[in-house]
């Protein structure tokens, strides 16, 4: 039976206060034991931040037998660093047991990594880089509120972090939309790694929140049990739509006498022997040589949760046929998609699919979508890293979240808030228009052509790159029932429906997409021209005119392009001539694809990249591509070449 | 002779206000024209931003004539987006004609782009991303400051940008700094894209700067060209230590009746009717025709200014060499380096060499550069997007700016603001520690394995990555002289000094680095293992098991990856096996460079990667290593399986 605090009560009782405190000094132990132990880690945080750890989860929703329980509250610690203070808690709670996280602390294949992971029963979140962890939280609250739940939000947040510019955002978004079901604890002890938070940087916290209209605490001292569950079961029950932020003012290395305000202790574990002195005021036996003896065996892994992506039932609505001869921007064919699957899924009392944009939701084509379901629709601002994040955590709550901007805010931006959402198994649709030198007008800075290049740094992530409105159509349904990140892109311009050489559309009501999966619009045996997205039709009219100089060649798309269709580039290399073409810079795109895959596969055959080699410039799109030799007539001319 | 006004005068005289009135009115036609002619661009903000412009030139040291003046003020336009409002300005002060940007403005090849570049005379610096601007500018005015120059520094933002986080950092790293010589002018007109800033996100922009101690100036109309010159001149004049930011209350499309307040005009030119609506209402005569027949004459492109990273005077130091047996990290040795670039190149008279940290001074090794030259180093708390971005300003100033923390923050984290500096021929020298899987415990979040994934997809910068502490010594003094933006990684561990086959360090004092040249550690002719950074050694390792094995296997090691070395990899691909390894991400790193050159040779040879094939877990770097293939005796193995 672990402590459940009753947060009706005034004030804590006695017998509650030395439960809490024998547990703090138990936690204590195991925060310097485990660093010790591991010669690495973060005790200073960890020492500081206890208290008010403890005390949140005697008052929380929560149950260590069922991590997952549907109506559990969400601790987020954004201060992924405490992972000590945080396991040792959740060891005093019964999620596992001290023993489980003294041997298994930072050691290849355990389930209790350096910075907090969700392989940790208990943990919810995957962090380490500073000023996400709040975003993660308001897009939880956010969520919980879309879908009309009590369960509440509780982020851990340290003092230097708040440097980071991304928590401002996160900050008026959740004022702007009355996020009460929030309640930010900040582990105010003045220090960071190079000094007072003061010397570093200064900043007044409380004033950051306070103008932005929350409901701000101080507490003098954060270490007193009882003021922090005063302040914190107040904020845990009122519902005034103004969410609570706590600055708990704590003590670095709280309880070890020689290590109080020791910014060196914020990443060092102490050494042996002043372990050994450290117990001693603690009131225990040294144990680290018993500890040490256990982990030379082979390392614990039964504590590991399995976490994925959240499947979701979604109606894929019914797919919407354009017709040979349409000319439409594939942004509008995803509005319409994304209205259809709102119009299939959601109601007044069930949102199953949910929309973020930033300032662009007429240029993304949200406008449908926002109109039909105004609960599940998010305008976050100009405030991108937030709202990627938010998506993150947004997503994992089982609502089928779309991202749209335009590729450079959806992608450069934010590649270490999508990175992090990939390590999270999170599930966001990153559906990003205005992708390529098909921008136009807008130049370089606004052209994203490295939206693959990037993507391909994950290890989770999809790409997929719609050929025309009618695979934008299919794509979108397809990823809307699909859990994972993923990401697809368009340019901004109208584009004609790709056809077969009958003329009828080559992505008709028979055509499903699959990941991992190319198309072969043409067939041909003399070389195949491998491309996607908005130079299709460009390559179309190359084929046209080889088709008339006499040239068989093939055209194969790949509409996905992580996964790839390997099978389908080796078929490719059958014809001996391979050129890739694509809106994309040419090193990091799907010419670099294919050619690793013809040299792992020691096919000495004639290829090459045709891609995006420059910064594009400020002009009509046409004439860009041209520039790079990515229109119809250059790409002929460059496969004749390679036929000679 | 352009208007010139004397910041010494209490208010504007009538005659110049009505030489403003009449530069105003031609302005706001060209505003209109062009957009109309391009059929695309930002008329609203141009508008609304213009008397504030038109007075700012006025006042500040600048001279058309000599666009590259030394000690010219420097005007950032962080809403890049106005650049009609901007290149009308120009032209009034005579940087080019009308006739130049009327013609040119937004034409593929021309020097008008659709967001301001520096190809235009009198332009500072690329923008496009909102929210980078305000960062530039501090970099430029601290460097001013370390360079003990009078220059100032003005940067136009909009209002809507605010919502970006990196903005604040940007404010609190002025404020500590105590720039003085910066202004801020915020276009305050409360409209964006999606309705007004009150709609989309609310905050209040006064109290962002004023809680961090800026000077706050309110302009209830920011239109009156008299009020605004009396607060910017004696913003201008001030030497308090304050900055001081100039929020200016404006009209969206101020002046044109039928436009003010109309959010769409945020990025949609008139159409034809209306346009000769407006030009009746500031009295000119509907000039669209003529200039739409001058727009189909080939561009112009006499007025492109070209510009590249400052090219900087600086002594390399005495190079360090380390002794065979030795066991360094390459942290330390990048730290002796760059003390020793401080200690041959900074006096007190004359800082050459900056750095930039995030309260990682002692992690990165920057503590004994910062001993040195107090006055250069620049501790920018955890705020990576402010001082990626400020780190280019810096540098456009021939300051030689080293910026350094761990590789996840300085590559990952900061991918756009690193994007804009790549824009900009910036010359920072990005040079991240505890890259790669090398970090260890401290767990995948912390593990950089991205670096050259990354990179790759810019344009213009070099990627160079040492094997041991000497080749680091050569490549940091290397880039401490070379023009650009250029990222050098490095881990976290201690590791050996690489030595030739008769044990003398391979990189000793006859070596010279080269961009683009590969390090031939060992020579062989049987298979060739490409590699570089963290692995060497075990690469070492593998190579000293193939050897007693009797295999002959070269060592080519890529020092530099960007640009790299095409010919070393076709040399090593006439062995007729090639093995590239790498602590990276096995799909975006070295081995697809390779296997892109291979396959584009049409060379059909055995070639397979190694790398880092998913995230890495929270353990010793060895044992990580190993988990992945990555340690000597995974190597050596799968070089015998290839040569079977």
């Amino acid at each position: 039976m672990t402590l459940q605090l009753t947060m009706q009560s005034s004030e804590l009782s006695s017998e509650e206060l030395s439960t809490l405190k024998a547990m703090r000094q138990r936690c204590a132990k195991n925060i310097l034991l485990s660093t010790s132990l591991a010669g690495s880690g973060h005790p200073g945080g960890s020492l500081s931040t206890l208290d008010n750890l403890l005390v949140t989860y005697g008052c929380i929703k929560h149950d260590s037998k069922q991590p997952e329980l549907e109506e559990r509250d969400r601790v987020i610690m954004s201060i992924g660093h405490v992972s000590p203070g945080v396991y040792s808690t959740l060891a005093e709670y019964g999620y596992f047991t001290e023993e489980d996280f003294l041997t298994g602390f930072r050691r290849t294949g355990s389930g209790f990594p350096g910075h907090v992971e969700r392989i940790v029963p208990g943990v919810e979140w995957d962090t380490g880089n500073l000023g996400q962890g709040l975003s993660t939280a308001v897009g939880l609250a956010h969520g919980f509120k879309i879908q009309k739940k009590n369960n509440q939000v509780i982020v851990f947040m340290g003092d230097g972090e708040h440097q980071k510019g991304q928590i401002v955002e996160a900050i008026r978004y959740a004022s702007k939309y009355k996020l009460d079901n929030l309640i930010v604890v900040v582990d105010r002890n003045h220090l960071q790694i190079c000094g007072t938070t003061e010397e570093v940087m200064p900043q007044s916290i409380r004033s950051l929140y306070s103008t932005n209209n929350w409901d701000v605490h101080y507490l003098e001292d954060g270490h007193d049990c009882n003021a922090y569950f005063q302040t914190f079961s107040r904020a845990y029950q009122k519902q005034d739509g103004v969410p609570t932020v706590i600055v708990s003012r704590t003590t670095m290395s709280k309880g070890i006498s020689f290590m109080e305000n020791i910014p060196k202790y914020h990443g060092s574990p102490l050494d042996r022997e002043s372990l050994a002195k450290a117990m001693a005021e603690l009131g225990f036996e040294d144990e680290f040589d018993k500890w040490s003896t256990l982990r030379r065996n082979p390392v614990g892994t039964k504590t590991i949760q399995q976490y994925r992506a959240p499947v979701v039932s979604v109606n894929k609505g019914e797919p919407i046929l354009y017709e040979a001869g349409t000319m439409l921007d594939n942004r509008s064919a995803y509005g319409n998609a994304l209205l259809g699957l709102a119009e299939a899924n959601n109601s007044d009392n069930k949102m199953v699919v949910a929309g973020i944009s930033c300032d662009l939701e007429g240029s993304v084509k949200m406008g449908g979508f926002h109109k039909h379901s105004p609960q599940a629709y998010m305008e976050a601002g100009i405030q991108e890293h937030h709202a990627a994040t938010m998506a993150g955590g947004l997503s994992s709550l089982g609502l089928v979240t779309f991202f749209s901007t335009f590729g450079v805010f959806a992608v450069s931006e934010v590649y270490n808030q999508n990175r992090l959402n990939d390590f999270n198994h999170a599930s966001v649709k990153v559906v990003a228009t205005h992708v390529g030198l098909d921008v136009g007008e807008d130049g370089p800075t606004h052209q994203c052509v490295d939206y693959l290049g990037l993507f391909r740094n994950y290890f989770r992530s999809s790409v997929f790159m719609p050929a025309d409105p009618n695979q934008t159509d299919r794509i979108i349904r397809f990823i809307a029932k699909e859990p994972g990140n993923v990401f697809v892109g368009m340019g901004r311009s109208k584009t004609p429906v790709i056809t077969k050489e009958d003329g009828t559309p080559f992505f008709d009501t028979s055509y499903e997409f699959q990941a991992g999966k190319g198309d072969w619009i043409r067939k041909g045996s003399d070389a195949t021209i491998i491309t996607y997205g908005a130079v299709v039709p460009a390559v179309m009219e190359a084929w046209e005119i080889l088709r008339q100089k006499g040239h068989s060649v093939a055209v194969l798309n790949m509409g996905s392009l992580l996964p790839v269709d390997r099978e389908a580039v080796l078929t490719a290399a059958d014809t001996g001539v391979v050129l890739t073409v694509e809106d994309h810079h040419v090193e990091t795109g799907l010419g670099s694809i294919v050619g690793t895959i013809l040299a792992e596969a020691g096919m000495g055959i004639r290829f090459q990249r045709s891609g995006v080699v420059q910064y594009g410039g400020s002009g009509k799109p046409a004439e860009l591509y041209a520039s790079q030799g990515l229109d119809g007539k250059s790409i002929a001319t460059k496969v004749e070449g390679m036929l000679a």
